[in-house]
């Protein structure tokens, strides 16, 4: 039973679990997409502006995307997302900490050129375990409308 | 000779060269961080919602951020981002699909906390051959000052 358009609904909360990532994992990442040396070398980064090795800004982003696959779009008629607004990192990423994920819907819509497919907007967090937000973001998701 | 803050100023433009995504990349990426089906079964994606397998989203943004780090950031006194706003996707990226990077600063800012930091808001984009926009972001980077 699969969520459609309808099943979503202005202020409700999805709790995603929580996950963290190894400074292996953080590595392997940014030798790909980030290598700045504050993610990639843990005895340099000691010296810069993070004072130790922090995860690239992308994957703690899509940490929260994997997240939001598992709780929310894997068992839902997503049609994909078309954008983000507001992606703030409040603090960083490090080795090992904890992020708790969420997302609350903050408005749906139906759409006016498609009758089958309706929008929503949900503001998502990362939390760390003292309950302090790491990211914060703003999507919008496209999801089929229920038959 | 590293690009301090003092070396960017509004209008200047950074050409970041192209690149594209094999579908080896793109499953291979959205399997640890997006494993929906259009991004990781190019079978079940034909009938999806973009006729075919695309990138993740995270996927396509870290790739203009991996151009900006190659381009821009590796020769910079960069501090790293807290952020991006306004990240759209306005056409999905297709295996083998080029896609040109620039980005082009918007406004730099002296901190007004710390004397030695300054802030860059570059607007980004990512291009196909035919020049239509992909992908635009707004992003916020801290730089070094000159000493």
């Amino acid at each position: 039973m699969p969520y459609y358009w309808e099943d979503f609904e202005q202020g409700q909360v999805f709790e995603l679990g929580s996950r963290s990532l190894s400074e292996d994992e953080m590595i392997a990442f940014a030798r790909d997409w980030d290598p700045q040396f504050f993610h990639i070398d843990p005895k340099a980064a000691q010296d810069g502006p993070f004072g130790g090795l922090v995860a690239s800004g992308w994957q703690t982003a899509a940490l929260w995307g994997r997240m939001f696959v598992d709780g929310v779009l894997s068992q839902a008629e997503s049609m994909g997302g078309d954008g983000i607004t507001d992606l703030r990192f409040f603090e960083p990423t490090r080795p090992g900490m904890r992020l708790h994920g969420r997302i609350t819907v903050v408005e749906t819509k139906a759409s006016s050129k498609r009758p089958d497919v309706g929008t929503v907007i949900g503001d998502a967090q990362l939390t760390s375990d003292a309950g302090t937000t790491v990211m914060r973001l703003r999507i919008r998701v496209y999801f089929r409308r229920r038959p």
